[in-house]
């Protein structure tokens, strides 16, 4: 798959647990390739074992570099996350777009990445001197405080959006109900059944008949129920008859 | 905004540290009716606040009940987030069918739930009971473990993704470069000058003379240059003539 080639980079983490966090966000989302550039939190730590969960192949395959320029100077594309516009200069890239931008790039196998800032600070300007693109994560004008791990968890959600689209990635499976629908013609029988009882306790005055009896169709058909569900109403409208 | 009518619901969470990160992920995404059933976790508590960040009046706020039924009997719209598919009953709403969803309805005014299960386990099959959606969050096949306060953190961001399709929440603001951009006429004095320059020094032989210049106006039409940026480039160009 060709996701190996999208990067996630986490310049001068400051929290051990949010790298192990980070690292069990891409692996939700397909993503495998962790850089961490100049941790300030403790790495290797507990912390960040116990956070990655299930993620461990992935916080142990991360590459620590001393720099920026060590972990991206083979990447085609370099995309730094900000919470707002900084430079001026690049153009911006929202979450969605970027997702599908760093999909199609990766296609090619050379490698792209996306950079993500120290907690209390974000990206510095040198930093971002090396991306080509913003990323820019839609989020309340009122408070844009995305916790480090969460915003590697969008953009992996983005990214794996982008390869289903894409025929990359399967979409999720909504199986069938195993137990089966029942034919059109069994819910007639279910029908005239509930009908007739309703009929022979007088439930419905002649004039009303119709109306009540289109109610009951519309609301069993939009309920659609399964075959072991229709033999469980039938059950209950014996109940009516006595 | 309406956004107030949609609650999140924490079904029993066992990690003080993930209701306060949950409460932080809403608050990102304009979400701030929090409920907590049953908490298994401590709370209130440290863990929870530290988490919490800025959003102390998101989790502040939150409202503690003892059973499901008390946190979401005045709702219209109960919907329950599985990893997998459970109980073969329930239609299935994919995370971006469901924010849409939930801003729609929530538009009414009257209150609707999304509940989140308990870290280990999910959602038992009762208070699965009481849902008519099933939401499920795409995931990769091969780990779909998604932390708790990274599952809310997805469903708000669909939410605050489907309010600006919606017209009910300000998309982000791509602020225009201050510096504004140079007129065309002053782009063609630029190239003017450039080429001058180049024929003075003697770069390009006839033949090629065209093509590079052709070249020089799609890479400097691509890269769009500020103002200032241009004058810039006017200084190096001077620099080629010495």
């Amino acid at each position: 798959m060709k996701l190996d080639a999208i990067r996630v980079v986490l310049v001068r983490p400051q929290h051990p647990g949010n790298i192990g966090a980070a690292a069990r966000a891409m692996k939700t989302m397909g993503l495998e390739r962790l850089y961490i550039v100049a941790p300030a939190a403790e790495f290797p730590s507990y912390e960040a074992e116990r956070r990655a969960a299930g993620s461990l192949d992935v916080l142990g395959g991360a590459i620590v570099t001393e720099d920026v320029d060590a972990a991206t100077g083979d990447c085609r594309l370099v995309i730094g996350a900000t919470a707002r516009a900084r430079t001026q200069s690049h153009p911006v890239l929202e979450l969605r777009d970027c997702g599908r931008k760093l999909v199609a790039e990766a296609q090619g196998g050379e490698p792209v990445a996306v950079l993500f800032g120290p907690e209390r600070t974000g990206l510095s300007n040198d930093d971002l001197n090396r991306c080509g693109y913003e990323l820019r994560i839609p989020t309340s004008p009122t408070f844009s405080s995305l916790n480090l791990a969460a915003a590697v968890q969008l953009l992996g959600y983005e990214v794996h959006m982008a390869a289903i689209e894409a025929g990359l990635a399967a979409p999720p499976e909504h199986p069938e109900p195993a137990a089966g629908y029942p034919s059109q013609r069994d819910m007639e029988y279910f029908f005239a059944h509930l009908e007739e009882t309703l009929d022979a306790r007088g439930f419905t005055a002649d004039a009303r008949r119709e109306v009540t009896f289109a109610k009951l169709r519309r609301l069993f058909g939009r309920a659609r129920p399964h075959t072991g569900e229709l033999k469980l109403m039938h059950s209950l409208v014996k109940l009516m008859r006595r």
